[in-house]
């Protein structure tokens, strides 16, 4: 993998850049949609590659557990598995593992957990991570590292984001003596913890940077903090982390958050707000988002974004859509579904064009101000 | 509309045709895939298209219960409310009040019955139904019929046919009397009853014939009797129904029972065995029906249907569908309609070809044969 800066904008730290990977090239600004068990929820592959997405994200830890390594190895690994020929992203798992495992244990050597789906007891460490994630073949792979709640008390944090650093580097040594399975290159970013405590942030992201990453993911954000304490730290670690490398801000977020991110010098998000919000029928639009499940819209015969040239608004109202969505139809799902996604591939594509024209700033307030004006409950 | 054959198979009552409507060309025999509530399940019309669907069928009594006849009047019709620009049919919706409501009184006049969705009382008249189906804008519509269960009485099943031909003449009536709303062509079929009796059968067909229907639906079939029944009364249908009028089975079926009543000169089908099926994971090869749910499958990297040119077997495999229903993803039950469709519309296609090459009895013969070997429970 490669990145190379294609250019900055003069006001702020936003940047558009170009990631090649062995599955494509990804321009940067990027959102990536979520595909936790190697499925964008309701839709298909090709379909997304309609709505330009560019790279996908699937999740070691439920992938570990459904279907299991054996089925993804015996498939040839996650692309030709879910038939998806572009580049893909996978997280490490230990999120998941403390959000969703109630039983587990923290040591040295790794996290010990109980399986959210059967109980049985498993062991993660920072080399069967990347053993892991070898098999399922992801293009960019995540390191194990521990992902502390917030708040959170300082020693604390500092204790668990000295193990992340320490973790972090048993993954790179284990990268380099591993070999990828399938032919193509695969790629580690180093994962920044330290909450919202910046002496803390500030050491564990130098730590991450001296061990040469091919990327970095910021993560242990977008956990509760208010988003002042997320783009203060976002701003840190702008100054600390290596500017010829990718930057992920793992589990990012709404259209605003976004933006400051990358105004910020992000480059790479991910976040399960357009497929999750979807399944409740909420639906954006450059006016804000609504929610199409409202009797307001039931003889409303418009499109979801009056103008916005996707698939979804080209070919349905939200009459329609609304419809769909009061009767229990499937397809009411996959419709708002499809259209989130594209409005988020929308947003982080415009970003980019207005960096490399030199009005992001301007751009981002204007649709800001639009957007959040005419923001439904 | 018009009805021309295109050939006749030389040894079977098994009839090619093209039906001409304002939204396209049909060729018969011809499976119609169930979009009750305007939508088939999971699809897109688009993606029902490129599965070769000819016509779908909408079901006029979930329609005017949601989202009722004035948003459909406000969309400006079904075609345009879910964006299918093919040919619709439209049953009357007789079948759902005595399926779905418990509450129901027929008289002369229609059916009083409630709501299966809020409990109002309602009532369908032969003429009501038509103005419905004006207001839907189908291309082939269904008369008010009552549907005896089976077995029945003969006396009621005598007196309930009776019924359904005087409400088919003012159906017929009612048609004359009123003109579509949205520029293109109604037309209306005759719906036969009789249950399995052959007199009756006999005698309201040729009743119906006799009012010189656009078309001929064989009702009050596929309701629980044995399939020999049914095609013994498909078999007499056949030397009374008009021959240049198109008929269609009302809620068959198996690929077996298709083939058998396409044999016994049927034209048109619609059931909803390939859309809910699909939801419980069973998927159709020439092979028989498979469940995909099964574990056996977890690691199988073929197609669902080797050698089956359609999209989902060129795209995806066993495993992966099975993956997806295992853990629940919805992608997995859009995989198996999808399929089912295509193998329903491939089904119906050959039929035609084989009825046209004159091969249709060989063909069919050994389609069931390998499709009743492989048969899996």
């Amino acid at each position: 993998m490669n990145f190379t800066f294609t250019s900055k904008d003069p006001e702020t730290a936003a940047r558009s850049g170009l990631l090649r990977t062995d599955h494509g090239e990804i321009h940067t600004p990027v959102f990536m949609p979520v595909g936790t068990r190697a499925s964008v929820k309701s839709v298909e592959p090709e379909e997304l590659k309609k709505q330009d997405t560019q790279i996908i994200l699937a999740n070691t830890y439920h992938l570990y557990l459904r279907p299991g390594n054996d089925i993804i190895a015996k498939a040839g690994g996650i692309h030709s598995f879910m038939n998806w020929d572009g580049p893909l992203l996978t997280d490490s798992g230990g999120y998941q593992v403390y959000s969703l495992s109630e039983l587990r244990s923290i040591s040295e050597a790794g996290v010990r957990f109980k399986s959210h789906i059967d109980g049985s007891m498993l062991f993660f460490t920072p080399e069967n991570v990347i053993d892991t994630q070898r098999i399922i073949g992801s293009d960019i792979m995540m390191p194990l590292d521990e992902c502390p709640p917030w708040p959170a008390e300082k020693s604390y944090v500092k204790e668990s984001g000295d193990l992340t650093v320490r973790w972090a580097e048993r993954a790179k040594k284990h990268l380099a003596a591993t070999q990828p399975h399938y032919g193509h290159n695969q790629t580690l970013f180093g994962i920044t913890q330290g909450g919202t405590y910046a002496d803390l942030r500030t050491q564990i992201s130098k730590q991450l940077a001296d061990l040469d990453f091919d990327g970095y993911s910021i993560g242990g954000l977008a956990v509760g903090e208010p988003a002042e304490e997320m783009y203060r730290i976002l701003e840190l670690s702008h100054t600390i982390l290596p500017e010829n490398k990718p930057r992920y801000l793992m589990g990012v977020g709404t259209p605003e958050n976004i933006l400051n991110a990358i105004e910020r010098g992000v480059d790479m998000f991910d976040c399960v707000i357009p497929t999750r919000e979807a399944r409740n029928g909420r639906v954006y639009t450059r006016n804000g988002h609504i929610n199409l499940r409202s009797a307001r819209f039931a003889d409303d015969f418009t499109a979801i974004d009056e103008g916005f040239d996707n698939h979804v608004c080209r070919n349905y109202t939200k009459a329609y859509i609304r419809h769909l969505l009061n009767v229990g139809e499937i397809l009411g799902l996959k419709l708002c579904t499809l259209h989130n996604i594209s409005f988020f591939m929308w947003l982080t594509r415009t970003a980019r064009e207005q960096i490399i024209r030199g009005g992001f700033r301007e751009w981002k307030d204007d649709f800001l101000k639009t957007f959040n004006a005419g923001q439904q409950p």
